[in-house]
C-alpha cells in the first residue's frame, strides 16, 4: 500500500511518501507551533506535490494521507480535539476536507504516540506483539497502548495519556492542567526548571549550559556533577514509576521507548528494566522493555497500518 | 437468567442465587484468607445447596456460577493467577472442575473490581454508560475499566490494577512488591502504619483507637484532630491522583467508587469531583464521579453479565 504521511511536531513537520514498510521520499520542514496550523497546510501541500513528483507517483495512487498530530485527536472524526499550546487553531480546521480538496484522498488523523506505536508494531521494535505500550520521552511524554492487537483510543480519543499520570500526587503543575504528571516531573520542557529549582544548582556545572536538555544532564552526571546525578536519578525514578503505571494499566508484553531522550538509551533502559522487574506486579513473567527502532520515522511508518485499520 | 454467584473477600464469602438484577437468596460466611481456598470450597457448596433449596430451584436451572476472587484471575482460563497473600493455594485449584463436579454447571471467574464494575454497569451507578472506571476503596484499592462496552482484561488478565499505579514515585513499599502505589499510600491495610509514622501521632486522639480505620480517621478529623486532618487530606489527595491517572488511562465517561471506605462518601466524593474537574485533562468535558449504588451486592449482580459475556 502506498500512502502519504506527515508527522507534525512542535518545531518541525516531516512529509513522506511511504510504501508499506519503506519511506520512499521524505522532507522535513521547520515550522513553529505558535503560528498555528493553517499557515502550515499550504507548505505541506507543496512539499507533498514535490515528493510525489520525485517518487514518480500521484496522490491518487495513495490510499490516504496519515496525519500525525502532537495533541489529542479524534481518529474517527478526523478532528484535533486539544492542542496543549501547540497549533491552537488546529481544533477548528477541517483537515479531511483540506486533504480531499488538495489530494483527492481521505485523511486519517492520529496522535503522535499512537502513530509511533503503530509504526514500531508494523516495522520496528514491537513486531510480533499484540499487547504493547509505547512511551515517548521528549519535549513532552507521550503514551499509547495496543491491547489484543487493537489501539486503545477511548470514548473521547484520549486513552493512554501516560505522560500525564500523576507520579507525585502533590507535585509540580503541568501544562496539561494537572500536577505531578510524569511530564511535569521529567520531560524536556520541565527539565530546565527542575534543575534550576534543585538545591545547589548555582554551583553545578550544569548551570553553564543553555539550554539544559537531557543530553547535557546525562553528560554532566557522567562527569560526576552531583546536582546532575541527583536530577538524573530523579528523572529515571519518575520514568520508572510511569512505566510501572502503564504496565499495570494495560498489561502489555512489551514497552517500547521512543523520543529524543532515548538517544541516551544506554543510561535509561537498563535502569528502567531493573526497576520494572523488581517493582511491577506481573506474576505472569517479565515485561520486555525495548528501545524504539525507527527513530523519528516511527510515526511515518505507522501510516499504512493506520490507513488499513480505518474501518476500526 | 438465573445464576449462582460467590463473592470471596479476605474475611468473608457471600454466596447467592441471582436472577437477572435480583439477588434471590444470599448468605455470608466468615472465612480466613490465610487458611487457603481449598477448605472453603466445601462450605461454599453446602451453602449453595441450602440456598438453592430455599429458592426452590436447582443448580441445573442456573446458567453458571460466577466466582468473584480478590486477586488476579484469568477469566478465559478460569484460573487464579496471583493472590497477594489471600488464599495462596488458589492458583493451584481447578475451580471450573470443582464447579462442574459439584453443580454440573460451568464456572466463570473474575476479580472483584471487574465484577463490581459489571454489577454497577448492569444494575447500578453505571447503567447506560459504556466507558467506565471502577475504583474500590477498602482494605486494598481495586481498579477496573470498561472501554467501549467491553471489560478491559489485558493479555495476562491484569489490566486495570489502578490501586497499584505509583502516585508517589519514591513512596512506601506495597504488598504487591511495588512502591508508592495508591494502595500503599491510602488504603485500609496501610492506614494504621501511615498514621503511626506521621509526626504527632502520639498526641493525636487517633492514637487511642484500635484498630484505626477510615471511619475513625474521618470522625477524628471532623472533630478537629490535626493529625487526623493531615492524614485524611493526604489520603484524599492520593485517591484523587489515582483517579486522574485512571481517567487518563481509560478515557471514561463515569468513575464509580465502591468499597467499604465509601461509607464516608460525603467526605470523599465532592473532594474528588472538584479535583478531577480541575486537574484531569479532559477537553471533551467533565467526567462524572459517582458512588456505587449496590454496596457489597455489586459483585454478585455482576454474575449475569459475566456469564452472558463468556464468549468474549
Amino acid at each position: 500500500m502506498r500512502a502519504l504521511a506527515v508527522d507534525l511536531g512542535g518545531s518541525h513537520a516531516t512529509c513522506a511518501v511511504v510504501e508499506d514498510r519503506t519511506i520512499v521520499r521524505s522532507e522535513t520542514l521547520t515550522t513553529e507551533r505558535s503560528i498555528g496550523l493553517a499557515p502550515v497546510l499550504g507548505r505541506l501541500a507543496e512539499t507533498f506535490h514535490k515528493l510525489l513528483g520525485e517518487a514518480g507517483t500521484r496522490a491518487s495512487d495513495c490510499a490516504g494521507l496519515a496525519f500525525c498530530f502532537c495533541g489529542i485527536a479524534s481518529h474517527s472524526k478526523a478532528k484535533v480535539l486539544s492542542t496543549n499550546a501547540k497549533y491552537d487553531d488546529a481544533t477548528s480546521l477541517d483537515l479531511d476536507g483540506w486533504c480531499r480538496e488538495t489530494f483527492g484522498i481521505p485523511l486519517e488523523l492520529e496522535n503522535d504516540a499512537r502513530m509511533a506505536l503503530l509504526g514500531e508494531w508494523y516495522a520496528g521494535a514491537a513486531r510480533g506483539f499484540e499487547d504493547i505500550v509505547m512511551i515517548t520521552l521528549g519535549t513532552g511524554i507521550g503514551g499509547a497502548a495496543m491491547v489484543n492487537g487493537r489501539l486503545l483510543r477511548g470514548k473521547h480519543s484520549q486513552a493512554g495519556l501516560g505522560g500525564h499520570f500523576p507520579v507525585l500526587f502533590n507535585g509540580r503543575p503541568c501544562t496539561c492542567g494537572g500536577m505531578g504528571c510524569a511530564e511535569a516531573e521529567a520531560s524536556g520542557w520541565s527539565l530546565p526548571e527542575i534543575c534550576r529549582s534543585t538545591r545547589g544548582f548555582e554551583s553545578s556545572s550544569l548551570a553553564r549550559e543553555t539550554p539544559i536538555g537531557f543530553e547535557e544532564l546525562f553528560r554532566h552526571a557522567d562527569a560526576g556533577d552531583s546536582l546532575a546525578i541527583e536530577v538524573r536519578d530523579r528523572c529515571l525514578a519518575v520514568w520508572a514509576a510511569a512505566t510501572v503505571a502503564l504496565i499495570l494499566a494495560y498489561d502489555p508484553e512489551v514497552v517500547v521507548f521512543g523520543g529524543a531522550v532515548m538517544k541516551s538509551a544506554s543510561a535509561i533502559l537498563p535502569f528502567l528494566q531493573a526497576h520494572v522487574d523488581r517493582y511491577a506486579w506481573t506474576p505472569w513473567g517479565k515485561v520486555a522493555l525495548r528501545s524504539a527502532e525507527l527513530g523519528n520515522q516511527a510515526a511515518l511508518l505507522g501510516a499504512v497500518p493506520l490507513i488499513q485499520s480505518q474501518a476500526d
